[in-house]
């Protein structure tokens, strides 16, 4: 065991274009935020695992002995991600106390550090260590804060339990792990992933681990080592909804008017397709305004057949016509129902006319730079306090950086 | 010759569904108004033949002598239309003074009539008579106005000159012609429709002729015999735009993107079947609120997909938004980007509340019953004042009314 502290951050995704038709074998992009969980892991010799995360009100401690008892008997592999253990999940959730009516944030994210860590360091010596981990990604925003919290615990306990090594230094304040290691973490993470959500894409912890652009089709995920970088205005319209509910709501409706919906879905799949090909162009020849008219007209488009989907919400129409008055566009992403809208910026814009748009849209972004562990400088690219844009598909492509304390 | 007075109506129409996909070779559905043009021809003895078209101030007398000169030599079949007469449109071009940078409404209409008069009676004896048209239906709005007129002035025409008889009478105040005499009004209906409009689709004047609802598809109009009767809030949003604009529009975005929006014309097909199927099944068993659910998603996924062609307007997305706000369903109908919207309206609105609705809303819709010639008391079904809805899809299709007076 090579236990040492370590300081890792993965960030958030937003859907470019292809949600829901994903669902129906379609193809999604899905983009990195400069929107970034944080976690720090110090060893400690408490004779205790603590894990802090303030973003959620949560503050948890353990005797190494309690957790001892958890794993009588464990034989995990910890150099490749199983399916879930059913039976450690069983056993965890009654030692947190989510039994099935009880789905809390905070419950779910307990047990996801606590799965990772046992199955990690359970057929071992259990270490002494804190975890904290905050985030500028808000939860239940469709944002992948919870895949951004996940591949942070895998990376930072795969890597303090000598799994992995540590990672290669490659600016001055980050490090990266080589594709390999990459591979465990998100599978790690996706694990984790599970255990929040039950039945994930894998989307969001690939982005997470991998950040750039993402296409997913039929449950493959392939990275395109190439895009752009974007300038978006995010929106959380904060009107709360449900996942299940609107993936079941676009089902029912392409079972009611299937020669209908069928062509839509059609349409959004070229609509990803013409959007990874206009990004693949821009990242090779000069990026003109004719690029992003065609980004602009397949974000409108979209939209449009997102609400025929009946998944749009008067506060997202409300988001494209306000940001349409001032010659932007916008679409709901992810879920929609509410949820978050992404809002495409031309790089001619500078970011006090983008803050102007902002604050003339009334809208709302939660508190984007809540680090309520004031301690910590963390250094944002293009992006700082709680503005209300995000840049996110950044033309070099971090996977995700980690800076060693 | 069988020279006698005459009272026509014809009414206008509105497309359902279908909409700029027609043009690509989709089906449309095609519904008569019950907004309605009006002529009354009367026989005089002054050696003169009179238009008077209140609606457009617009008042013409020709001295007989005049009249006669310009078909020198004319040997026109009556009994058939032909193609139009190239030669006789450019000698009453002339005569009009409608030459090529005069297409204003009055020249267009007077140019019509004096074509069909003059077809039909340029072989014998041309008839003193004086011809009334007004109209409940604004011109350049997309509701076939020149078609009802064109219709009218067809009808009554070939009944005073003997082509077609006097049409049996049906009820106490109508009277109708047989299906072949139909076919031979709507084809000099189309002659009428061709000097105004170039190159029309003719399911105008079909419309105007057999009323009801058409299909139409690749050229090929198709009366659908049973349509429940729908009562609609008809919507001039007065904005003023181009036909031919707003094809061509469409015809480059196809072009731009033909693997987004072919699909979208796909599904626009499919909805305008869809819809054909439901109505057909409201006239056979009994109409329920799901039967009017799904014509309410169809007139909501269709804007949708119109909006994505590029015809939409904000005045038209007001009208949807407004309307939605009452639990009513809105599209635009004919070529969009400003012009006419419809509403559905369900059967247990109550004339009242539905004109509540209407006030609510601030709708406008140009006079309905502008009525110049006040002497003519017009009945008119389910509808009466300027009032704002308008019923169509009569489920006892008359095809045209006229009362011999």
């Amino acid at each position: 065991m090579q236990v040492k502290d370590i300081f890792v951050s993965a960030p958030g995704k937003a859907i470019l274009h292809g949600e829901h038709a994903v669902v129906h074998g379609k193809v999604a992009l899905a983009v990195s935020l400069n929107l970034r969980a944080y976690l720090r892991l110090k060893v400690t010799t408490t004779g205790k695992v603590c894990i802090n995360l303030p973003n959620i009100d949560t503050s948890q401690c353990w005797d190494l002995s309690e957790l001892r008892r958890l794993i009588h008997n464990f034989h995990g592999k910890r150099d490749e991600a199983q399916r879930l253990d059913a039976e450690l999940v069983k056993r965890l959730r009654e030692f947190v106390g989510a039994t099935n009516g009880n789905l809390d944030t905070c419950s779910m994210a307990t047990l996801s550090f606590l799965y990772i860590y046992l199955s990690l360091f359970g057929s071992g010596e259990l270490p002494s260590l804190t975890v904290t981990v905050w985030s500028e990604l808000p939860t239940g925003a469709g944002l992948g804060s919870s895949a951004a919290y996940s591949v942070c615990l895998a990376a930072a306990l795969l890597c303090t339990s000598g799994v992995i090594p540590a990672p290669l230094k490659e600016w001055d304040h980050t490090a990266r792990w080589c594709q390999e290691d990459l591979e465990l973490i998100n599978s790690w993470a996706f694990q984790g992933e599970m255990i929040i959500h039950g039945n994930p894409s894998g989307v969001d912890n690939a982005v997470g681990t991998w950040g750039g652009m993402l296409r997913f089709l039929a449950g493959k995920i392939i990275p395109l080592s190439r895009v752009p970088l974007l300038r978006i205005l995010l929106t959380n319209t904060k009107v709360p909804r449900s996942t299940k509910v609107l993936v079941a709501r676009v089902k029912d409706k392409i079972n009611k008017f299937p020669s209908i919906m069928t062509p839509v879905l059609d349409s959004v799949d070229a609509i990803s397709c013409t959007c990874e090909k206009v990004l693949s162009e821009m990242t090779c020849e000069p990026i003109t305004g004719e690029h992003y008219n065609i980004l602009e007209e397949l974000i409108d488009i979209n939209q449009h057949h997102l609400n025929v989907m009946g998944v749009g919400h008067p506060a997202l129409d409300m988001l494209c016509r306000v940001t349409l008055a001032k010659g932007l566009h916008s679409k709901l992403t992810g879920a929609g129902g509410g949820g978050c809208g992404i809002t495409l910026l031309r790089p001619e814009k500078r970011r006090r006319e983008a803050v102007l748009h902002s604050s003339s849209l009334c809208l709302i972004w939660d508190q984007l730079n809540t680090r309520l562990s004031s301690g910590h400088k963390v250094k944002l690219h293009h992006f700082s306090s709680a503005c209300l844009y995000c840049l996110w598909g950044r033309k070099k492509v971090y996977p995700w950086t980690t800076a060693v304390m």
